[in-house]
Formats: structure tokens, C-alpha cells, sequence
């Protein structure tokens, strides 16, 4: 790639890195584990680190290649293993991009394999009666360098918390209310390990991916987001389908989910998954689908089969599959006021009363986890009976579903396969409980995986809010991950902002559970949020939000002048009366009382009031104080 | 008002009705009771009805001069009463409006006046002896016209929810967790009284507000919200003033709190309350703290209690009064990470330490209680030591306040004056639970009014979604009235579509929690968007949306053909594939079957499949399909 293309390339994407903010990485005693954070820099000295999902896009030192990929940091711990092989892999087809033939379009899809052309790896799987799966290692004792980079992930750098979570009676009250987690003081890649091994937590890390930045899913870690994107009706560029991979994670997005459907849809997974430091997680059955020409009655194991190979090759770490949807559970949505709003679920329903037969994902589920432990791809067992409205919440055709995949789940753990399970939709809150406590129940404990909730049905346009007072409810009750939901659900495709708004909304809800759950730690950001309001330490607070630019944007819009960023006000109450202020008047009348006094202000007892007027009562602040 | 003039005033209000809607009245028994009510007409001949708060606004037949006010709706109730009477009142002072004198922008003011004149109305307070409180008529046995119109408007129309609600199994299932509340099937006018005799509810309204179309507060009705404007720092005009009212009104703003502060308030206050239908509420120790210059310690009790009656002879329906800062909490607030971030509470926490004398909002508070009685202001008792971050959340500052602000709920129900409490700020989900159990245990069920909460402290420009988890959770436990955030709280002030945005995410959880709450009726409007959905009706799923206007423009964002408004698919799945249609095949196919061979489906035994295709199983919906 020469210089111009590679500008302009670089040009396109987002990298520039957060104010204030530097990445750093912190080595792990195994070889290789290098893991990175986003370290803030306080005006006060105080450096804040927090858990960063950008990758090394925002890392200006990083040398970013779309055409080449990033660096593949897993393949040496994958090749030290010893246990899997490079093949030649499977014939690609015309029809994996979604032509009938190779004349069709012939020149178009030419042009985009060749733009891919750089990003094409030698498929790696494991050999003959190998598992390669984090939990088979997991449970041979085994603590894998993705295990520890994911304790040093998880529990950041605590120093700096000292300053805020240190005084006992804050820590008496505060403390959270895990829910029944169970989340230790310090991560160890010991519990990690343990965690896997149980089947509480998965790391979703396909052979294949060597690029991912490795990150666990489980009620015992932090609680994570997924953002969905989707290839663009036509694919323009290889450097705008990176963007959109790109902009998810900037603003928190911890795997991405592809659900792009139509044309050139293997080449642009090429693209994405090369380029991305998180796990890529898809539907399989939406290409399979499109292999068929969109006729549902169609599809064969084959043909699925042939789809799970070829995105395993390419290095999905999951994939969605609608095992659960079973011909005897069709009947229970007829009398739905909403019936199957799950698109891979309502495929299998049209598959499954056409011909009159069961599920083929389900009759075929053990050569299914042949194949993920061959690449360790990880199972979303996917909630194809999903209630689409508060009418059907809860229902005997969702639950029924659930069950189904608790069995499955113990399937899948006999082949040391990692699973997660995926549920709600539209839930009202009071239902909420229920559908943690049957996943729990029927599942053990497998990392629950859930839409929203959406706890209302009337806010179209704004459903990322009706949404994430469901998703911080179900989070804070154990769910691992939440699926974002975008303001555009149920209306359209969500554009660059919508993809940041559902973000943004999921990351409050996330860090609201953290927070509910006692993450240790997690409760640390928001002391140093709070501490720089009190100090009026504006440029603190914007960069210790989850959206500095827009805090920025929102605090210019009443007080624009630079002054005011270092003014010991807001424009909520102004320069003229300060309530921040006066409470630093009451801290230095305390302080200035002897013991004797102090008790007498206790007992709201009669005293001098000179003393206070001696430290100065003053009400009004120059506006331009620095 | 000349005919040019009025246009010019009309045409600055926001006065279109929302689409599809049209605004109906439903008489009461008692002479005048006339409660308007919202009525969708859906595109399949269903009418549905929603909760009304816009005001004659949105009636198109209405005559409206914002230079005359609204009519009085309540004028006949309170005369008939006849235990009130008209009196010359309080003489008004260059003071009220923030000048030193009469000659100092004297001209402003006078002109400022001019436009108010047709807004002055003689005062009325009870006759001597007399207690004019809904509360006091409601322990009379006194059922007035202010409650049976509420009973009305609570349970809206309810014969349209029958095609929604009928249904055993979705009943069952659905059924709300009323965490305490006891909501009956029908609100009948003697219920209303009751609450309101009780304590655990209030109906802010003002003899001197008869413009007011009467709304209930309490745990047992429906969640209510609350807005807040103020003046503009130039108060330009009348109508601009006015439209604020209208517009948060517009998108359901139940009451409103005016929290002017500088010039023009006692004026700006006239043109405010003369023109709204929702009851107004004020601190206002902000204006008594601008007549002595915004100097603090210079508050006396009688310039507060002169602004009390100036703003009770305006009509102010309700007081938040911070008489619960005492002066022996003072001390447990210097401990605290933001110290005492409430302006009406740190006025107070100054006044007390500078004169070292405990708060004279609290040793005169009988005297408070009889001025309230003579006008019928409610008390919305403040949280001057709410938590102003996660970290002094359910603190001893806040606490010890409640337990003082529950002493004083009795004491106003001594003296039959209507009391609601205000309560939390910053709270993480784990620690709201709390505040209602102790709002409950302490306050005996006075309705609660919480600002959020707050569940985290790092989202700036996010704080509507934020404290919208919090919101919703806390309504459904039990609080009566949320006080809304907007996107720019802890930024800067609020803009046209900040107040929008912030109002809309409180409907949401408004809505959320009297649907968990299990509020009869509540669910049907959710129930009516969904079968729209699963019906395509796409101009009903605007209609029945609460912001029409976002949800359609967002759906021709990406369909902006006129006839994809009817199309039988949408922007997520496309033409070629649609879950919906699918779940309608599966739905046919069920119906052509037997008792038998449903018996064989629900067994998922095999079957010709033959039967499915008679019904046609076409995955192809044409894009153009009315």
C-alpha cells in the first residue's frame, strides 16, 4: 500500500485518542501478555486508568494497515500450544458473497476479493482428536496466556482507587449487592481459569482471530456490551466497513456482532474480522439463507454446515444458533400477540412446518460442537422465541425455549465447548427476575446474553432508554453482556450516531450493574467524577465521562468562554450563588471548631457565630477566579 | 388584543394536535366537571384514548390569549364553596420583580407590567377561620368536583382496552407487582377522597389557580412527572415564556416548577400561571434570597414569609419548602464527597452557621402550615441534603432529614395541609430500595417526588438516561411524582430540546413503572402498539407512540416512500424476509389444523407437510402490497 492510499486510509478512520487520554499496557508474566488500558491524565496529577474496548486504533504509535490487518497478537500462544494445524481449507465459492455464479458480478466481487486479497490467512483447526477450546484447557488445569491477560484486564490498575474507595464507613454503605455473584477482591488468572472451567464464563477466541485483544464473559466479571453492525446495502470501501467495526469500540462496544446480509458478505467479514481487536460474533443461518435465495424451506444441514466451516475458517468467535426453536414449541406462538419476531427463529419455524420435521440444528447439535471445539468458536445459544412485545413476556413458548437450551448447554459442555445463552427482548420490569432466575435455574450459571429488555412497547425512537432501564436491571440480576439497542429499533438502520447512542446508553447500564454488584473498583471512576465536580475541575469531568466530547459540546453551549472551564461555578446556579461553594464554607467552619464546639454544632447548641465570619462567608465568586 | 397581534401570540404557541388525535371531553356527574382526554383514531377503526396534559393547547377550538389566561375551569367549585372571599392583598414592591427601587429600569418593569395587566385577578383566601385544603374537605366526608374529575381522568376511557386486556392466560401472566401500592380496578371519586384524607395523596391546586385542570399525586394512581423552566436571563416576551410552559406540557410535563431566579419573576410568574392547566410549583427561597441581594445570611423570616403569601396570592400550587435542614445535620454533611449540592438547602446551612441559630423555616413551620391552609398550597417538602453523588448516597445527612421531614408530615396533617416529600439524587440501583422503605416508614405513605435517581455519576450529557433506570425503578416502588433530568444537567442549561429529550425519558420510566406496577389499563396502550407492529399499521405505531413526530421521521430516514407506510415488512428485515409475515403463515397453518393434528404438532410428530403449502407459504412480500 503506498503512502497516499495508506493516508487516506488512515484518514478514514477514527483514531484519534480520548482527551487527556494515553494508552498503556501492562505485562503479564506469560509471554506476550501485554494488555492495554486507557490512562487518564488528571489536571490535579491524579492518573484514572479505565478498561479500554478501542483497541490500537487509539493508539497514535500503532501502525494501522486495513489492507494488511492488525497484528496478530494471540498467534504465538495459539502456535505454542501445539495442538492445531494450518490446511488448505475449504473451496471458496461464488455463492459465499452471495452470487449464483462467478460471471454474475464476476468483476465486482474481483475487485473486492483483491482489495481483501492482503487479509487472506491460511486456515488453522485443530488436529485429529485435538479440543482447542479455552474451556478443554480450562478443565486440563491449563491457565492460558488469554486467561491471564484477561485478570489483568478485569482488574485494571487499582492504585489510583486508593484515593477513593479507602474510607470504612463509605465502603460499610455502599457496599453492593452481587446478586448472588460471587466476584472476588482481585481477579486471578487462577479464577479465571476456574470460572471457564465451570462453564460460568466464556472468552470468546476463534483460532482463527489471533488479532482479538482476549476479554471474558460471566456474572463474575464486568459486565460487557454488544453493538451490531451491518455491511452496507453497496459495499463501498474497505476502509468504511472498518470505520463502523471501528466506532463501535471507541465508544465501549466489547465484542461486535455482523449481521450483514445480501451481497459480499464473506469478503466483508474478511475485512472486518482482520481489522478487529474484539470478538466478532454472527447468525451463520442469514448467510445460509442467502445461499438459498432466501427460501427458508430450502436450507439443509449442508449447506449450514458448509456456512459454520467456512465462517470458522475466517475466525468468528461466535456464533448465534437457534437450536432452542423446536417443531413441538411452533404451536405456543400462534396465540402471541406478537408470534416470532426473531428473524434466525422464524426461519426455523418456516423450515421446520414445511417439511414437517424437528429443528435440524437441534437433531445435528453434537457434530455442530464438533466443529467449535475443532476452532474454538463459541456457542450464543440463540432465543429464536424471544418475546417482540410485553404481551408475550414470559411466556411458555420463551420459557420452553429456555429449558431446551439448558440441555443443550450441558451437550455442549460435554464437548468442553463454551457457551452463552441468549434471552429477553420486550420484558416489563416486574417480569425481569423471573427470566434471570430460570436461565440460572435451567442453564447453571452459562453466561446469559440478553436483548434490553425493552420494558415498554411506545417509545419508538427512543428504545436504547426504554431498553437500558431493563438491560442495568438484568445486569445488576447476573446477566453477562448486553446486546445494545439502538434509537432506531423497530423504525430503521441505525445510522454513525444511533450506533453511538445505543453505546452510550448500554455503557451506563453496564457500569450502573458494575456498580449495583460491588465490582470492586468499578465504583472508583465515579468518586473521581464527583470529587472533580466538587472542585469544579471541568476538563476532569469531561474526560472522566463516557462521552467527553459531548459533555464539552453541552458545558460551551451556556459558558463558551475558556475561562469559565477553571471558574468555580456552573451555570445551573452561577457566580452569584454557589451551593458547592457554601459547602466548602461549612467544611472550614467545621473544620476551625475545637471538639467541645464541634459537639455543640451537634447539638445544634447556641455559639458565637463570629468564628464562621472569620473564615469568610463570602457568597460571591469573581468569574474569572482561575 | 387586536386580531394581528393575537396571530403573532398564536403562532408562537405550539398548538397542533399530535397525529391521528383529536381532544375529547368526558362529563362528570357534579356541574362543570369536563376532563379532557386524548383520542387516537387508529387506521383500523379503533379509537384509543391516552392521558391528557397538553391543555386546550392542543384543542384547535379553543380561543387562547396569553394576555387574558386560560379560563378558570375551577372558579365556579371554589366560589359555591363559599368559604373564601376576594381581599385587596398584599401590595406589590419593585422588590418582587429583583429591582432596588421603583426608578432603577423602572421603565422595564413598567412595561413589563403593562403586559401582565390583563392578567391580574383579585386575590381570594379562605375566610377567617376557614381551611380550604382538599385535604380538609376530603376528612370532611366533602367529596368536591376537583376529585371526581381526577377519578375521571385517571381511569381514562377504558372501553377500547377490551380488545387489548381480555385475554385470562396474558392476564395471569402479566399480572403487576404492586410492591405495596393498592391500586383499585376503577378510581372512584370517594377513593380519591379517601387517599386524600389519608395522606398518601395530593391534588396541587391553588384556590388561586382555577385555570387548573385538577391531577392527583399519590402511590395508588398513576406515576406522574415533573418539569422545570425558569426565565430567560432577558425575559423578552410573554409568549416566549408561555411557550415554554406549553411545550414541556406537550410531551407530558404533569406539573411544573418555575425556578426563576434574577428579574422579572413575580411578573414572569403571572404570565406563567395564568396560562397553565398544570399545577405550578416554586422554591421560594430563590426569590427571597434575590430581595436581599443573594446574600444569605441576610434572610429574616418575615421577608420569607412575605414572598410565601406573594406567591400563594399569584396562585402557586405548591411550596418546596426545606424545613428539614437542621441545623445538628449541618456538621454530617463535611464528611461528604459533594457536601450539600441542594441550592435551597445550602442557603439555609449558610443562614444556620453564620447565625449559628437553627432554621427558621423549620421553628416557624406552624405558621408556614397556616398560610398553606388559607390557599390551599401543597408542601413538597425539600431534600436540601440529598446525595449529590453515588457516594453520599443514603448517608446519615440524608437520612436523619427524612426522619425530620416525616415529623413534619404530621405536623401539616395536623393542620390538614396536603404534603408530598422530595427525595433522592445520586442513588446506585442497590441502595434505592432503601429510599422508599424509609420514605414509607418515616413519612407514613405522604406521596414521594424524587429527583431521578442517579444510578452513576459518569455519564455527562447522558444524565436523562442515567437517572431514567433509577426513575423507573423507584416509581415502581412507590414514588408518586418524578422530577425529571435533562441531557445538560451538571453541563449548563437546558435548551427547547433538552427539556424534550429530558421529559420524554421520563415518560418512558413513568410508563415502565405503572405497567410493573400493574396500573389497570396502563399495559393496553403497549398492547395496541404491538398488534400495530405485527400489523404493519405504521402510521398507528407513530400515533400510538409517545413522540409521533421522532418515530416517523426516523422511519423515512431509511423508507421514505409514502407507500412503504402501508408496506408489510420494514427496514430491518426487507421485503425478501419478514418474521412477522412468517409467524402469520405458522399462524394459518396451526388454524387448518385438527384437534388431532394439532395434538400431533404439539408432539411434533411427523405430518404431511402437504397441508402447509395449500395455505401458501410465500417468503415474498411485493413491495408495494397496500
Amino acid at each position: 500500500m503506498n503512502a497516499p492510499d495508506k493516508l487516506q486510509a488512515l484518514l478514514s478512520l477514527t483514531r484519534e485518542p480520548f482527551p487527556a487520554s494515553t494508552k498503556v499496557y501492562v505485562d503479564g508474566a506469560l509471554p506476550g501478555v501485554k494488555v492495554p488500558m486507557r490512562e487518564i491524565a488528571l489536571t490535579n496529577g491524579e492518573r484514572v486508568t479505565v478498561y479500554d474496548t478501542s483497541g490500537p486504533y487509539t493508539d497514535p504509535t500503532a501502525e494501522i494497515d486495513v489492507r494488511k490487518g492488525l497484528a496478530p497478537v494471540r498467534a504465538g500462544w495459539i502456535e505454542a500450544r501445539g495442538d492445531t494445524e494450518t490446511y488448505v481449507g475449504r473451496q471458496r465459492a461464488a455463492l459465499d458473497d452471495g452470487v449464483k455464479n462467478e460471471d454474475l458480478h464476476g468483476d465486482r466481487i474481483n475487485a473486492l476479493r483483491a482489495e481483501a486479497a492482503g487479509l487472506q490467512r491460511t486456515p488453522r483447526r485443530a488436529k485429529a482428536g485435538q479440543n482447542v477450546s479455552q474451556m478443554h484447557y480450562a478443565r486440563q488445569g491449563i491457565v492460558t496466556p488469554e486467561m491471564e491477560y484477561i485478570a489483568i484486564r478485569e482488574n485494571g490498575k487499582r492504585e489510583w482507587m486508593r484515593e477513593y474507595l479507602g474510607d470504612a464507613e463509605r465502603e460499610a454503605r455502599l457496599k453492593g449487592n452481587a446478586m448472588g455473584a460471587r466476584i472476588p477482591e482481585i481477579i486471578t488468572p487462577e479464577f479465571v481459569r476456574d470460572e471457564v472451567a465451570r462453564g460460568r464464563a466464556v472468552i470468546p477466541a476463534n483460532i482463527n482471530h489471533p488479532e482479538v485483544e482476549p476479554m471474558i464473559i460471566g456474572r463474575n466479571f464486568l459486565v460487557k456490551i454488544n453493538a451490531n453492525i451491518g455491511n452496507s446495502a453497496v459495499t463501498s470501501s474497505i476502509e468504511e466497513e472498518v470505520e463502523k467495526l471501528v466506532w463501535s469500540m471507541r465508544w465501549g462496544g466489547d465484542t461486535v456482532m455482523d449481521l450483514s446480509t445480501g451481497r459480499n458478505i464473506h469478503t466483508t467479514r474478511d475485512w472486518i474480522i482482520r481489522n478487529s481487536p474484539v470478538p466478532i460474533g454472527t447468525v451463520p443461518i442469514y448467510q445460509a439463507l442467502e445461499k438459498v435465495g432466501g427460501v427458508a424451506e430450502d436450507l439443509t444441514w449442508n449447506i449450514f454446515r458448509d456456512t459454520l466451516i467456512e465462517q470458522a475458517e475466517q475466525g468468528v468467535d461466535y456464533f448465534t444458533i437457534h437450536a432452542g426453536v423446536r417443531l413441538p414449541f411452533i404451536h405456543l406462538t400462534t396465540k402471541r400477540r406478537t408470534g416470532i419476531v426473531s428473524r434466525g427463529g422464524s426461519i426455523l419455524a418456516k423450515w421446520m412446518i414445511t417439511h414437517h420435521k424437528e429443528n435440524f440444528l437441534y437433531t445435528h447439535f453434537d457434530e455442530i460442537c464438533e466443529i467449535m471445539k475443532a476452532y474454538d468458536v463459541t456457542f450464543s445459544l440463540g432465543d429464536g422465541l424471544r418475546p417482540g412485545s410485553s404481551a408475550d413476556a414470559n411466556d411458555e413458548a420463551q420459557f420452553a425455549e429456555l429449558r431446551t437450551l439448558g440441555e443443550l448447554t450441558k451437550t455442549a459442555w460435554k464437548h468442553d465447548v463454551q457457551t452463552m445463552i441468549e434471552g429477553p427482548g420486550h420484558v416489563p420490569m416486574h417480569l425481569i427476575q423471573a427470566n434471570m432466575d430460570e436461565q440460572i435455574k435451567h442453564c447453571d450459571e452459562a453466561p446469559f446474553y440478553t436483548l434490553g429488555p425493552l420494558t415498554i412497547d411506545i417509545a419508538p425512537g427512543y428504545d436504547h432508554i426504554a431498553s437500558a432501564i431493563g438491560a442495568a436491571m438484568i445486569g445488576w440480576m447476573g446477566t453477562a453482556m448486553l446486546c445494545y439497542v439502538t434509537p432506531k429499533e423497530h423504525l430503521g438502520l441505525p445510522d454513525r450516531d444511533d450506533v453511538k447512542q445505543g453505546i452510550i446508553a448500554y455503557k451506563i447500564a453496564a457500569h450502573a450493574a458494575n456498580n449495583a454488584k460491588g465490582h470492586p473498583g468499578s465504583r472508583a471512576r465515579d468518586d473521581a467524577m464527583s470529587k472533580a465536580r466538587f472542585e469544579f475541575r471541568w476538563r476532569d469531568q469531561f474526560a472522566l465521562g463516557l462521552d467527553p466530547e459531548t459533555a464539552e459540546s453541552y458545558h460551551d453551549e451556556t459558558l463558551p468562554k475558556d475561562s469559565s472551564k477553571e471558574a468555580h461555578f456552573c451555570s445551573m446556579c452561577g457566580p452569584k450563588f454557589c451551593s458547592m461553594k457554601i459547602t466548602q464554607d461549612v467544611r472550614d467552619y467545621a473544620d476551625k471548631l475545637g471538639v467541645d464546639e464541634q459537639a455543640a454544632l451537634a447539638q445544634g447548641m447556641a455559639e458565637k457565630s463570629a468564628e464562621f465570619k472569620a473564615v469568610g462567608g463570602e457568597l460571591y465568586i469573581p468569574i474569572h477566579k482561575a
